[in-house]
């Protein structure tokens, strides 16, 4: 990507006035309703005498042209028919526009002649023009800190702003990854949903995050990428300068199917995609969950070697789920050592609890002191290298909010004398738990160094797929 | 189990008069209080003056014997500390009593010598006296027809009740899956919390639910077995007769350190139980989620031994998603017969959408007469098995609660229609919806005879279990 084009690119990532083009009553002028909370200024662009009423109730300024905006233009949203797109296209690289999202679809994705002629028009006029081009058939642009969003109920501002950006050929991931990453208190950079990816792909957006200065980490949603060569060739610079975790969307046979309708991606065999992100330390996971919780694994976790885990259960099945669960997913939970029992069994009541490792036991852990001894010990410990906690936020063994308060108290305050990492773990069912409070407890924990999981398994994967980056990372130096 | 110990069994699970001994202020009278709404009589057993004005302002009736009680009592719940517990024993065998838990621990799980004593002691008075003893160390039982329960907040009564049974060796992990199975529709006959196990084992309570006529289906988290040929006899004549679904804790190495100090279980290789598992037609779980699952599966799917999906999604990403999920999980997800893409083709819009299999896209989907259409050609398609469509009931791709009522209707009135199985899954990232609104779609889906599941791992995870268990089930046929 040239100095130009990146500069196009910055303007609408950070954009300060945005035209949409096409809003319509049928999809309840959706495209300029996403903008309300934008903190910059809005033009719609409509011809349709029907349409321009509703727009101008809305309180937007309509006018018959992106020629006719009064000002530079820095982002424009086009979400005409497919046959009007064209025209806006050529509008585009005749106005003095920043880039310019195609939300139309109908292009090769169909894998119809008439799909595949309207695309490569498009995206000959955009490319003979350097036309910073987003899609088609895509959504465009999220950007939490300026309200620039592409769903109405997308958060803004707050805790919804922070260091992780993620580029997605999918929308609904896209949107996916936004809600899950704020309810799991990982701020977002920019989020890009890129569709078809026309002149614009995978390996742009990476090279653009990559000396994004909001951007900190890398998350990508791929379906395939044109030219795999550069692919790579990018992805090994930018890994050296920012983690890049990767989704690969429609990596089994019976998905590429899907893919080439969807995006009119072509299937990369699985074993040579694992075999490239290995190559080039990009992280590979399956899902917006596992992306997530790799993210924030990344985020608030110093490097970590090796998986011997000091686990803390709040009852008896529950510290078996958790072994069995931090087992099968790669890690160990080991014997402690004898040094750590002696101190243990000075104390801890074993009627109804247990020290073994997990250590679990309601009478033990109802008490905060206890728990501060125990991570004390653990700490010390010469057989862990990490503590996960369950804090029996949800599900089952649900606490009181005070009870949880408390103990987000001790680890914050233990997390400031550990050299460990420490974890903590909502539970084992927890998809019935009051998803507002787990939301507040994952930020206060955030807050104080401490990165929360919904459930073990979660929890050890990304663990179990941070350790395996770690490695790598210091392998190369 | 002899004749004498199942009535017993019958009495203790089916109980008109039950007495709590040794409720207490500290615990905030909780064995009392979780028989607030149980359907019958309840007294209360206390000796300790501190203790009886809190029992009597509840409204219970005390007395300072079991003996004392003026009628038979069916079902005895024992909370009293470990050194007051074999005084309790003792008179449980001196009364006419169904059966007795003993929720006091610090038996045999400890690994103290004097915790095996303890155990010693009752065990050999309990078998002495033939007595029903649940436990020790364990929550006992809930019937949620009856309103016994060991938890305040566990259902009672309505969609609550239905056919399946589970017996657990954990209490947290029976208290999970009272709560995922009321949370997914799934309605129980019985639930046992036994921990120990000393009288009576895992094989007796599967006995005791293959005779249970309010019983269709049985689930069960084991640890450990005490007498293994014995548990796989009685297995395999079980699954002969309703179908059993097992969870096994401790299957990794690290995690049988864990069942030794929380049920005093020895590990078994999992090597070993898959084997036992296949051999006797059971079916293999990992955790509660799966277990509810493979459980709601089996209550509403005819037997179906192969696994090629006609897929239905909300959007492009998801389409993709869903492929590989199922894909991964084991099924397959085919091209669909020349004769459904010619029919699909004379009226598909392919512009923001896809009829490839996945089927996908708002535009063709948004009208329900088109879903029927979809539906009509699937059940038609020989390349396809069974139908899974995805609701967008919640997550990023979230619906009105109108369009969701539609949907489900739509599925109902299908379910009339159609031979091949039909199964619904919420969506991607559900983890964020409104579990209220999810339960109630659940219900009337269930209702109608459409199981629904919350995400597609989930959804492709049970289907999967669901063709081995029908394969091997008419492989013996």
């Amino acid at each position: 990507m040239d100095a130009t084009m990146r500069a196009k690119l910055d303007r609408a990532f950070n954009p300060r006035v945005v035209a949409v083009v096409g809003a319509k009553k049928a999809a309840d002028y959706s495209w300029l309703r996403n903008q309300q909370e934008f903190q910059g200024k809005v033009y719609s662009v409509q011809i349709d005498p029907n349409e321009i009423p509703g727009i101008l109730e809305l309180g937007f300024t309509n006018l018959s042209s992106l020629k006719e905006v009064p000002e530079p233009i820095d982002y424009v949203i086009c979400a005409v028919p497919r046959n009007v797109s064209p025209r806006i296209v050529q509008d585009c690289t005749e106005t003095d526009i920043g880039g310019v999202t195609l939300f139309t679809s109908g292009f090769a994705e169909t894998q119809t002649e008439e799909g595949v002629r309207f695309q490569e028009r498009i995206t000959q006029m955009a490319r003979a023009a350097n036309l910073a081009l987003v899609g088609p058939n895509c959504m465009g642009i999220y950007n939490p800190r300026l309200g620039l969003k592409f769903g109405a109920d997308q958060p803004f501002g707050g805790r919804a702003v922070g260091g992780a950006a993620f580029l997605s050929q999918s929308g609904s991931q896209a949107s996916g990854f936004i809600q899950e990453a704020y309810a799991q208190g990982v701020g977002m950079s920019k989020v890009v949903s890129f569709g078809n990816g026309v002149v614009l792909e995978a390996a742009d957006y990476l090279e653009y995050f990559a000396e994004d200065p909001d951007t900190s980490i890398i998350g990508a949603y791929i379906e395939g990428v044109r030219d795999g060569q550069r692919f790579v060739e990018v992805l090994r610079r930018v890994t050296a300068q920012k983690p890049v975790v990767i989704w690969k969307g429609g990596v089994t046979e019976d998905a590429a199917r899907a893919t080439r309708s969807h995006t009119a991606s072509l299937a990369v065999p699985m074993a040579l995609w694992e075999a490239i992100m290995r190559q080039c330390n990009a992280i590979l996971v399956h899902g917006v969950e596992e992306m997530v919780d790799t993210i924030k694994a990344l985020q608030y976790t110093k490097p970590l070697t090796s998986g011997r885990m000091g686990l803390i259960a709040v009852a008896g099945g529950h510290s078996v789920e958790m072994a069995d669960c931090f087992s099968r997913e790669g890690l160990r939970v080991p014997a402690l050592s004898e040094r750590s029992y002696e101190q243990l069994a000075s104390w801890f009541n074993t009627v109804g609890g247990s020290y073994r490792n997990p250590l679990e036991g309601g009478g033990n852990l109802g008490d905060e002191a206890n728990v501060e001894r125990i991570l004390n010990i653990l700490e010390d410990d010469e057989n862990v290298d990490a503590i996960c906690v369950e804090l029996g936020g949800g599900g089952s063994q649900a606490r009181s909010r005070e009870a949880l308060d408390r103990r987000v108290a001790t680890l914050v305050a233990a997390r400031e004398r550990l050299t460990k990492p420490l974890w903590a773990v909502h539970g084992s069912v927890v998809l019935r738990a009051d998803t507002q409070t787990m939301r507040e407890v994952n930020l206060a924990l955030l807050t104080g160094g401490v990165p929360a999981f919904d459930n073990f398994t979660r929890a050890a994967r990304a663990l179990y797929r941070f350790i395996g980056y770690s490695q790598r990372k210091l392998g190369e130096d």
